[in-house]
């Protein structure tokens, strides 16, 4: 079982694919929102599937990002040794923490735009925490591993110039228009295996540019909704984007970094696959 | 003529404030949020206060934050000179841009909660810019203008050691419980003079910390929203913190951190004058 937002921009049914079969939750919920991922949303939902209340929705309409629009989206820098390794930074003693404007979400398949005088855009897949509870200061992993609703695919596309050659913070480079498509699908927690041995993986015009796992992480999922909830509150539908493995072009002195009319593919196991088109803003 | 939102925390409900007298705009909409923003606001209101449509509220209620809570928080770094000389900065030669989560907003005159583990919880009364149109890659200082709403009194709260000793980026002290104090009144950006001369100031349990200018801006506030929007997409009801002046405790060996119990005091000419009291998370 997992979720989705069917539909055009801005106008995105819930809907639940479950078994191949795609059904329509709004008899449940307006949206896949914070209030719905507050309420236990895969027991409710399980038992409308058992009583077959829900609709069957007809193929071929564009996925959206299959969350609401989060009140905020946290991301974690550096989270994997080997990307680390290729920036040349060091291994983080803790968590890096920076945001991203909740507004660059967009659909799995729609179009990235390269940003006017952008030189440096670059592609990273990571895996997506979607948060179901509000929390701060949890005292254990346990507690924060209570916290998450879902798994989703994540791109963290960023801008390395404007990210690192501008002057000040990585938020600049990191917040422009289409720079998180998410999706295709919203994974509950409880039907996810072990979100820390998933394989990962990112394409650049048919060519193999990350190839990683979520086992490699520096800091797991759990220990990062952890360490986040001490310097601040954790709400429902909020987005966290765990890092990025190595295989960026920030990384590799031979690559090249996103042009109009790159196609990007990216993976997570379990999570789906999403492809986007990059196009001039 | 200025706006507000008066009531218990999440069910404020929206009011103008004309000349002393206070009137309830639901007849015109159910919040300050980005439709009414963007929506010409201050024509709308000033024809419905002629045609006496709106009921007058009466004294007492809580003030609440000025704005719903917005889409997100952009924050320009180190943007007064004597500010980046007192904390060792060099001058910034482009804006300093980073982000705050918008769950951070609260009323003017609610509690600051210090975080657990705080040791250097700061200070930092700012001029808050809020967007009234959606905007990208602006091409004039004229067109930013435009794309203002209005300007607000904002408290940018930082945790020092979060900040600047934890690893990264500055996010991590800026997104607090609370850490964004804001009102009590939004000013339409018509209704006010010019926003490069206004006198601002910060007391600290009665003592003055902060005496500045907006004139002091390295950056002016049409120079911001014309440089954020080549970087991001601005929205009807973003807010943006545009910097402080000298004063905080990062730049006075002297002074000390914020406590439980102390209480700050801050003011920005026309923008009316907040107040809270710190108490432990």
């Amino acid at each position: 079982m997992r979720f989705a937002r069917l539909g055009d921009p801005g106008a995105e049914i819930p809907v639940v694919d479950d078994e191949g079969s795609t059904f329509d939750l709004r008899p449940l919920t307006a949206d896949i929102d914070a209030d719905f991922l507050a309420a236990d949303p895969a027991t409710e939902v399980r038992r409308a599937l058992h009583d077959r209340i829900l609709d069957p929705v007809s193929a071929g309409m564009r996925f959206g990002p299959p969350i609401a629009r989060p009140g905020k989206i946290v991301c974690i820098g550096l989270n994997y040794r080997d990307h680390a390794e290729e920036t040349g930074a060091s291994i983080p003693s803790e968590p890096i923490v920076f945001l991203k404007d909740p507004s660059t979400i967009v659909g799995p398949f729609d179009d990235v735009r390269i940003p006017r005088r952008s030189t440096k855009t670059d592609w990273e897949v990571e895996l997506g925490v979607v948060i179901g509870r509000t929390a701060r200061y949890l005292d254990s992993v346990e507690a924060a591993a209570e916290a998450i609703s879902g798994y989703v695919l994540s791109h963290d596309v960023s801008e390395r110039e404007f990210q690192l050659e501008r002057g000040g913070q990585w938020d600049k480079g990191k917040s422009c228009e289409t720079f998180n498509p998410l999706g295709p699908y919203l994974v509950p927690a409880r039907e996810m295996p072990d979100p820390q041995s998933l394989a990962m993986r990112l394409d650049v015009n048919g060519i193999r540019r990350q190839d990683g796992t979520t086992a490699d992480m520096i800091f797991p999922v759990v220990e990062i909704v952890r360490y986040l909830s001490q310097f601040m509150v954790l709400h429902p539908g909020d987005l966290i984007n765990t890092g990025t493995p190595a295989g960026v072009a920030l990384g590799d002195p031979a690559a090249t970094y996103l042009r109009p009319g790159d196609v990007v593919d990216l993976e997570i196991e379990h999570l789906g696959s999403a492809r986007q088109r990059c196009v001039a803003a």
